[in-house]
C-alpha cells in the first residue's frame, strides 16, 4: 500500500528570507518519515510579489495581464527550488517543479485563473522514489503552454487541489498565526484558539471577514472534504482543523466572531416599490464592476422604500457614481453613504439547533448602548451593521456573552 | 512571401533597470516596421543573476544543479516579461516566451546544456499574427520537461541558434561596446572599430581573449551561416558585422590584435624525451580538471627537453598539484610556474596570403625590448607569451606596425 502523504503549504512570510528557508527545510525534513511522503507548495518569498508588481507598474500603467502572469510566477519558482536546495542540503532528496510542470491546468483567465485539472504524474513519480517535493504554489499553466497565475488565495488552492489530486490525508497551512481564533485575537486579548471547526463555519468566518485564508479554497477543500489543518510556521504547537463534522456531541451555538472594517454602505432614498426596479439599480452598478454585499430593503410605505447596500470602501466612488447615475434615471430621492461602519458577526453551525441566538446578539448590543444599522443572517451567521467607532466595545461583549472565552 | 526576419539580443547591461528596458523597447519599436518582423532575445536585467546565485550560496555551498537552473532561469523570464510589457505600452503587440514556451530543446546537462533542436511553431504563429516575440534567453528544456540552462554566453547563444531556427536574416548582438575593436580601447586609444570580421578571424580573437562575445555562439553562426551584427544599445551607430567572407579585394593581414592575462605558465624541467611521457603528463592534469591552453615542447638535448604549459590563473593551484605530482612519479628534473605572463596575439585571415607577417611581430617586440617567452602559431593567428608588464607596450606597438590606426 501507498504511504499516506502530506500536504504542506508555507505562506510568503514563512519562506521571507534565508534563515525563515532553512527553518522550513528543517520541519519539512522533521515531518518526513518512513512512514509517509510530504509534498510542500510554497508562495513567493516575502515580499517579492509586491517587488515585481513594482517594478511592472514603473513600465506600464495597465499591464497586460499574459505578461504579468509571466513575471508574477518566477517569485514562486526561485522560492521553490531554494526550498529545494535547503531540503538537500539536510540529508533528504528533494525535487522542486513549476505550476506547469506539475500539470496544473488552467483556464486562461490571466491573473486568476480558475484550475481545470491536476495531472500528478509527475509528483507521484518523485514520491515514488521517495523524493520530497517541491511545488510553485500560486500558478498553472493552459492547454496552450501559457503560464497563469491564479490570484489571491492562489497558493492556499494549490495546496488544496493537490491534496485532492494524490489523495493526501491532510492538508497543513503553514502562517504567521497558531490557528483560527474565537475573534481578533488584536480586539479582544481573551480570543482562544479554535480546535476544531467545520468547513461551512470557516467559510462563513472567512467571508464574513477573518483573514487567515481566503474562503475560495475552504470551498475546494470542503467539496472534496480535504481536512485543512491552519497552524504556524514558527511553533509546534497543533493549530485549528478544519473539517468535515467536528467531533463534538452538541454544537455550541456560536463557535466565532468576525469583525469586518472594509465596507462602506450607500442607501437610495425613496425608491418607488414596484417590480424591476432593484434589478435595474445592481445591473447598473454590477456593470461598473463593482461587487455588493450586504443588500437590505425594507417594506415600504406610501409605495416607496429605500434600499441599502455595502460594498468595499476602495470601490465606493465608483459604486456612487453609478449609484447617483441610476438613482438620477429612476427620479428616486436621496443618495446617502457612510463610510464609518463595520460589520460585526457571529458564526456557529449550532445556530440551527439553537433557538434565541440572534436575539441574544441583539441584546447584548443594546445593553452596550450599540445602534444596530442593518441586519442580515444565513443558515450559520448572524451580521449587523453599526458604527465603526463601537466594533471593538461589541466585539468584546459579544465575546463574552457567548462563552467563547472559555 | 515571408517578411524577413531580424533576430535582436540585448545582454544584461542593456536592460539594467527600468529606463533602460524602455529604451531597448523603444529601440525594438524603431527596427519593427511594415517590412520586417522581430524576434528578441533578453538576459536577466543587470545583476539578478548574481544575486540569486548569492542566494543560493547562503542556503548550501554546492546546490544541486538542477535546481539551480529551476533558480536562475527566472532572471531572463522576468526581463522578457517586462521588455514584453514596454514594447507593447509603445503601441506595437508583443508575446514573451520562456525556452520551455518556445521549444529551445536541450540535453540534460544542468547549469551548461546543450541545445538540441529548436520548434519555432510558436514563434512562427505569434510573426504571421504580426507580434513582436520576446524570448527569455539562455535556457531550455530537457524532453522530460525539466528546465535548463546554456552556462556562459547562452543568451547570445539563443540568439544565434534562434536565428537559425526561423531564418532570419541577421541576428543583432546588442552590447555595451559599439562593436570588435583592433583592440582593447582602454589600452590603446586610437583602437578602431572593426567594420567586417569574418566568423573565423572572430572565433580566434574572441578565444584569443577578445571578450566581447563567447567563443561558442560564433562557431554556431559559423555552421549555419548566420551574419551576425555586434552593436551598441546606447547607440544608433553601425557596429561589427561578422560575416562568412568579407567583402574586401584582399584580406589584409592583421585585423586585431588581442592581449590575455588570465593565464599562468607551468614549466616541468628535465623531462625524458621519448614517447608516451607527454600522453601520460596531460592526461594526469586532465584528470585533475585543470583546461590547459598553449603546449610548448621543444626538441630536447642529451634525451631531455623541458615542456611548458599555459592553464587559467584560476586553476594554477589546481595545475601545480597534479603536475608536481607526475613530476615526481616519472623522476623529471624541477616544476617552475610564472603568474605574471601575459598572451599578446596577432590575427587575420590575411597571414595565409601575406609572408612575413610573424617575423615583423617578432621584430617589432625585440625592438621594443620585449623578451618573447613562448611562441605558438594558429592558421590565421600568432601568439607570443609574455612578460605581463610589457604588456601594454608590446600591443601599443604592434597596433601601430600593422596599421590598425588606418
Amino acid at each position: 500500500m501507498a504511504k499516506p502523504i502530506i500536504v504542506q503549504k508555507f505562506g510568503g512570510s514563512s519562506v521571507a528570507n534565508v534563515d525563515r528557508i532553512k527553518a522550513v527545510a528543517q520541519r519539512i525534513c522533521e515531518t518526513k518519515t518512513k512512514k509517509n511522503n510530504i509534498v510542500v507548495v510554497v508562495s513567493a518569498l516575502g515580499d517579492t510579489t509586491d517587488d515585481l508588481v513594482e517594478l511592472a507598474a514603473k513600465i506600464s500603467e495597465h499591464p497586460p495581464e499574459r505578461e504579468m502572469d509571466m513575471l508574477m510566477s518566477t517569485g514562486e519558482q526561485i522560492s521553490c527550488a531554494l526550498v529545494a536546495m535547503a531540503v538537500k542540503e539536510l540529508g533528504h532528496d528533494a525535487v522542486s517543479f513549476t505550476g506547469a510542470q506539475v500539470g496544473i491546468l488552467t483556464d486562461d483567465t490571466h491573473t486568476k485563473a480558475k484550475i481545470q485539472k491536476i495531472g500528478a504524474r509527475a509528483i507521484r513519480k518523485a514520491l515514488k522514489e521517495n523524493k520530497i517535493v517541491i511545488v510553485a504554489g500560486f500558478q498553472g499553466v493552459t492547454k496552450d503552454n501559457e503560464i497563469t497565475t491564479l490570484g489571491r488565495g492562489g497558493s492556499d488552492l494549490t495546496a488544496v487541489a493537490l491534496a485532492f489530486a494524490i489523495n493526501a490525508k491532510v492538508c497543513e497551512i503553514f502562517t504567521d498565526v497558531e490557528g483560527i481564533y474565537t475573534t481578533d485575537p488584536r480586539i479582544v486579548r481573551e480570543a482562544k484558539k479554535i480546535k476544531e471547526i467545520t468547513f461551512d463555519e470557516m467559510l462563513e468566518m472567512a467571508s464574513l471577514g477573518a483573514q487567515v485564508m481566503q474562503p475560495r479554497s475552504i470551498e475546494v477543500a470542503r467539496r472534496f472534504n480535504i481536512p485543512l489543518h491552519v497552524r504556524s510556521s514558527f511553533s509546534k504547537e497543533e493549530g485549528t482543523m478544519i473539517v468535515k463534522n467536528t467531533q463534538k456531541l452538541e454544537d455550541i451555538s456560536v463557535i466565532g466572531i468576525t469583525c469586518n472594517k472594509a465596507e462602506a454602505k450607500i442607501t437610495i432614498c425613496g425608491v418607488q416599490d414596484k417590480p424591476g426596479v432593484a434589478a435595474e439599480i445592481f445591473t447598473q452598478i454590477s456593470k461598473a464592476g463593482v461587487m455588493v454585499d450586504t443588500i437590505v430593503q425594507n417594506v415600504g410605505y406610501a409605495r416607496q422604500t429605500d434600499i441599502s447596500f455595502t460594498v468595499l470602501k476602495s470601490d465606493l466612488a465608483k459604486a456612487l457614481k453609478a449609484t447617483n447615475a441610476i438613482a438620477e434615471k429612476l427620479k428616486t430621492g436621496e443618495v446617502l453613504h457612510d463610510k464609518n461602519i463595520a460589520r460585526i458577526s457571529i458564526v456557529g453551525s449550532g445556530m440551527r439547533s439553537h433557538r434565541g441566538v440572534a436575539a441574544k446578539m441583539f441584546q447584548t448590543l443594546a445593553e452596550h448602548e450599540v445602534n444596530i444599522d442593518m441586519i442580515t443572517t444565513s443558515d450559520i451567521s448572524v451580521s449587523c451593521i453599526i458604527e465603526q467607532s463601537q466594533a471593538e466595545k461589541a466585539v468584546k461583549a459579544l465575546h463574552k456573552v457567548f462563552n467563547l472565552e472559555g
